[in-house]
């Protein structure tokens, strides 16, 4: 009997409280209708391959000098780009364009400025060819990673042949980077119903950025990635020297036309543009409404879309930073010159 | 009663199986005579500061070019240095000297080759201001670093000021080189007992470096780093451009004077010598016992004393890889003239 009466009890406190809990735990509403969607939280992926990608991502004989690997200029320290006008590459020679980042790659519709790639695979081959980059090429890196046993193991187990060959190294390569994104950021939390996560004024740069136009290009998972669009669409950039999409089609109309840079983690990855023109993101700002919509952007609205972009910075890829297997007295050795 | 003799009957098993236990769970004898001793399992530190130092350490930033940091040199995926004769720096200018590893540098009796620098704190300040290497200076990192928010408040919680200076940089840098020990390598495994740990022919391989006279130089902790020996004892080495200790100390006797170095890890950090002489570790074997030993070592020998010294290769330390803060409006840009 005394123990019934505990239970009834225990059930009446327990629905008299119930709606208490329930208002407090309340399932915050996704904001379904905005131009701009979540980054997952994670994404499939097949491990060995990964780590092996990774090895090989920070694996500076990838390089002709032994020197330069895929990190050194999509530093992962540093928002997976290297922060300077245009990257250094072998004996220091300055490239032509400014290092996009990797991290959130695999939203791009293509890889590069110009999206001369189609894919992460396809674009892993060809820094590592590159004269101006890694200065390297395929013979000679099939023949470094053949000459280490640890490495012949690892793609025996992934690809199941004893033949090291590049498509296989940027398979590997392509598959670490697709798992290089950055979720949890804040305006992803606001996204997902956390009214708390963005302050009054980076909302206002929210609204700013969408009624300016600048969502017009900058929308999607990864806030740009998904098209190409011209520079200077409204007013004629004033560097013209690199031709962007161009170069891929041959169109007169794709000259000065680029794929859209993504601005996730966009405070990380200064200077901006293809040609690095600004350090300053404000600035940057100011500069796309001048030459893309025409619009006289304000520095107080400039502030405000800035405060709103900051908030695009995400959680970074937790990086185990790899140990690499010793050459071997078969390795072709780095060659500096 | 039927628990009584349940509980003497258990007591008797006990008893009867406690010797077979015993035998199975023997606790290994180490080897306390050796004149190697085994890597301690890990060090006191202050974590925060090693964070910090860990950051510094990654961060291009403190590079003139903001392309070149520690890790460039003396990089943890390749066995705390770079696989190449001598190393790159600014502009791609090629350095004197072969880079030393970073790895277990805490048991060196000094640092550099040289030993100019009485420390890891007094070497971190070295290739940051060389013009070959990082080609910054202190001015500059303090400024660099002061500019960023984030690393005023790292450096205000460490070392309670709000001004950043060279001294703190090099602390912190060398707090965390402090750490980079690598225990457990299968030798320390054999010195603390584990007879299984080692083949044979790894075993007659220590013999040998004994016996023929290598551990004269080659002992303590790391295998080497405690003392300062000639090199070309019994014969003149071919190469006599480095001068070695005689640049500290002036004296016609420390001419072509180096610190030994380690030989943890040496499988990871070819190729060997100051002057980067040889890529094959038998062949270095071979060339210390015509300079250093007057003794003939054959390919046989060097084979066995080859396969000791890869048991010397030890846990690498496991690096999280770091996030840096990003720069500022205020930070200096990173100059690659």
């Amino acid at each position: 009997m005394t123990n019934k009466i505990t239970i009834h009890l225990a059930m009446l406190a327990f629905l008299v409280t119930m709606p208490v809990f329930a208002s407090k735990v309340s399932i915050p509403t996704p904001r379904k209708n905005e131009p701009i969607q979540p980054i997952p939280l994670g994404v499939e992926a097949h491990t060995a391959k990964v780590e092996l990608g990774k090895m090989l991502f920070f694996d500076p004989r990838l390089s002709k000098s032994g020197f330069i690997s895929c990190n050194s200029c999509h530093n992962l320290a540093t928002g997976g780009s290297d922060n300077l006008p245009t990257s250094i590459g072998h004996k220091w020679q300055l490239g032509p364009i400014n290092s996009p980042t990797v991290l959130n790659a695999r939203f791009n519709l293509a890889q590069f400025w110009d999206g001369r790639a189609k894919d992460l695979k396809e674009q892993a081959g060809g820094p590592i060819e590159n004269p101006k980059e890694m200065a390297s090429n395929h013979e000679l890196t099939d023949e470094v990673l053949s000459s280490i046993s640890q490495y012949v193991e690892l793609f025996r187990d992934i690809y199941g042949d004893d033949d090291i060959d590049i498509e296989e190294i940027k398979d590997a390569i392509a598959a670490f980077e697709d798992t290089l994104i950055t979720p949890n950021s804040r305006f992803d939390l606001w996204l997902k119903g956390h009214d708390e996560a963005l302050t009054a004024k980076e909302l206002e740069g929210y609204q700013l950025f969408k009624n300016k136009g600048c969502v017009g290009c900058h929308n999607g998972v990864a806030v740009g990635g998904n098209s190409f669009q011209k520079l200077g669409i409204v007013k004629p950039y004033p560097n013209d020297k690199i031709l962007g999409r161009f170069n891929v089609t041959g169109k007169e109309s794709d000259k000065m036309v680029f794929k859209v840079p993504t601005l996730r983690n966009i405070e990380l990855t200064a200077p901006y543009f293809h040609d690095a023109r600004t350090w300053d993101l404000a600035e940057a700002v100011k500069l796309m409404g001048e030459y893309e919509l025409g619009q006289d952007i304000s520095d107080e609205e400039a502030d405000k879309i800035v405060a709103f972009l900051k908030t695009l910075t995400g959680e970074q890829p937790r990086i185990v930073y790899p140990v690499l297997p010793p050459s071997t007295a078969a390795t072709p050795k780095p060659d500096r010159s």
